[in-house]
């Protein structure tokens, strides 16, 4: 049997520039170094409010394309985290910063938000539960590499004067990472029931290597939209 | 305001003689009474038992559909229940009939199971999620008013002697009757949002009366297919 | 390279008693003989009418969910055809029987023409393209199947004494031999892509044979209802 | 009843500064006065073909969410007219501009095509053939719009000189203004026959009208991208 997370990381292997441009965004960086205006974090929060409830529509989805009750309630799971625990943190982590859920809520979308939530959307409403788990795959999986990398960087500044150490902390901790570890292991699994063993020798992987690539490719964007807040 | 309700109420109204017949069908009467063949009743678990699978993914679809925290929030909790403690129920509830959860994920679905759960998510995908809980009214709000009914009947044998007395309870205590309540008022609601006041005054009723009379004639569908064990 | 209709033939030899149930029905057997009796066909005809929307709203899914356009160009013919051959010749064939398009129009569905229409729906919007194909398969190229085999059979009674010559020679017809070849290319063509050469020896196999033998069931479910006139 | 085109207008009207930004965008101007650079075109041209594929699936998807045969032929007669006439006019076109068909076919998708086409689709995906009929409405009338006006306007050059001369008749064409006419008179049958008389007065009014600003502001956002072309 093939080792575990050998899917995922076949996945970044096959794009590893792109993959290293979002995992290490200057937006990551400046989170680590503290050095990250505040207003430019201030639109990134807002962008991901909005961008959380399409997450969560994803899972949705993943929910009703699953065909098995085992990856029905594993993306049920993530559906209920998302709304009933992820948005709440969210909502107040935000109102310490000045955020009200009724002014995100309020908030335009930025287009490098439509492009990313609703490119996995399509993904998933054309494809099957492999294409739509592998476009997902990008977000869950890599805040959990960049909240490790960041605890870990001798770079970071992890005291109390980096106003952006709770974020880094959040992802980096305990709870965030098997999150992360769940969907790799989901990624396994449905990968071995779909396409054998070796994934990356299925006629289909050129395919997912592209959704996998193009999604990377929108969270570059999405960290881009983070350095350009409006006004 | 309109009075809680209306919609659902209304909708009932359009097909009195179809919601009749399907509330008060020969197999309820017999599970009322006790009189039901067990053969049948095991046929119609093993049934049920995919059908709240296909049941389960409507609402995934509801939450993947909804345009609010609250709509989503309502089907993901639609979602949880029936995958982790309805189905957790009905696979314990089932043992005690001797019907093994293996058993029943193996056994061959009935056209009348198919018939209605693929129609009801089909009317999700065409429509928008007010078409789509429409078609969802019947099961989870009927079955609330099968249970009340039961319970109610001078004709029901509440009995340690009947073997279905824990069925009606089931869907006659009071948790049931606030998750088929709560149904409701989301059709109100929803209705509201999309319709006005007035919902059976809007143009767009006709064909959410043609749902709701499917759907119910596709629950009369599936007593009868109760009635009819295989071999 | 595989032999061509390779993926086709594999599925059929996954469910040999269910096909031969379904092309050699008592239903298509008595078209064949003339022997059928015409409230039979009648019926028939109605629900075919309402089957056809369906068909095409499933050509016009697999249109949606292609990833090229060869795939695309091939599902909008179908939908097409389907829309403005297809549906104009059976409307006029159906005049012939006395049925106005207009009395078809407000048919009520039969039960086993909802299981099998939103069957494949819900199979397309759960699946990806091929699970698609695979659903639709066995209507496509069973009819030709069928039209063949009646035209060839020394039982068949093929002159102007047979009233269902007219749909015999239609089926048996090089454009509709035609149409099911394209249709069986076309599913070696998704198959090879995402399966590789041996789609029978791919992990996924086994959920592939369980969609067609299904949908040929529910052909055979198709053929009894049309046995069972109403009234 | 109310006067044709009363939807659309009335669409118009509730973002009249967006929708000017969008029909006499820069772009549009400079392709009326010959002055827009050839490498803008171009990369307009080649974005412009991975668009089309996206509209005709979103056509595809109206045949599939379509509730009649009337909706489900013009949408399918718009599905093959995308398919088989204006990619292949497009591609004609587009060799005269020295981009090749399998150029295009390689090139990666921009980030403003993502979002508005995705949008698009996920629009039409969650809700109903109305909402997705109203995302569609900015690009298929608006491109009407930009053609006649750019033909009436004085400042545009007519003459051979100016090199997108062939565009603007394209689109200020009679054939082109019908299919808009077309598309005018869909949304008016599809919302009367969901709304009523007056849609503005719905209250989906509100989230309709959100859909168009949002379709209108990424195709804004369209001709942003081709003013700038990549390297």
């Amino acid at each position: 049997m093939a080792e575990p997370g050998r899917v995922f990381a076949d996945l970044k292997a096959t794009c590893p520039e792109d993959w290293q441009a979002y995992v290490g965004h200057e937006f990551v960086r400046r989170l680590g170094d503290g050095s990250l205006p505040e207003a430019c974090f201030r639109h990134y929060l807002g962008q991901d409010y909005i961008f959380l409830i399409h997450f969560a529509r994803a899972y949705a989805l993943a929910a009703f394309k699953s065909d098995g009750l085992e990856d029905m309630r594993q993306a049920a799971a993530m559906l209920d985290a998302l709304l009933n625990t992820e948005m709440s943190l969210h909502v107040k982590y935000c109102a310490g910063w000045g955020l009200s859920e009724a002014a995100m809520a309020g908030l335009p979308e930025a287009d490098a938000n439509l492009a990313y939530t609703r490119f996995v959307l399509d993904t998933g409403m054309t494809g099957d539960l492999l294409d739509l788990l592998v476009a997902l795959s990008p977000c869950v999986v890599g805040y959990a590499e960049i909240g490790a990398w960041l605890k870990a960087d001798p770079h970071s500044d992890l005291t109390a004067g980096n106003p952006y150490r709770d974020w880094i902390e959040m992802y980096a901790g305990r709870e965030y990472q098997e999150v992360a570890q769940a969907a790799v292991q989901q990624l396994d699994r449905v990968a071995r029931r779909r396409l054998g063993e070796d994934a990356s020798a299925a006629p289909r992987w050129s395919r997912l290597a592209a959704i996998f690539a193009t999604a990377t490719r929108l969270e570059i964007g999405f960290w881009d939209m983070g350095l350009r807040p409006p006004g």
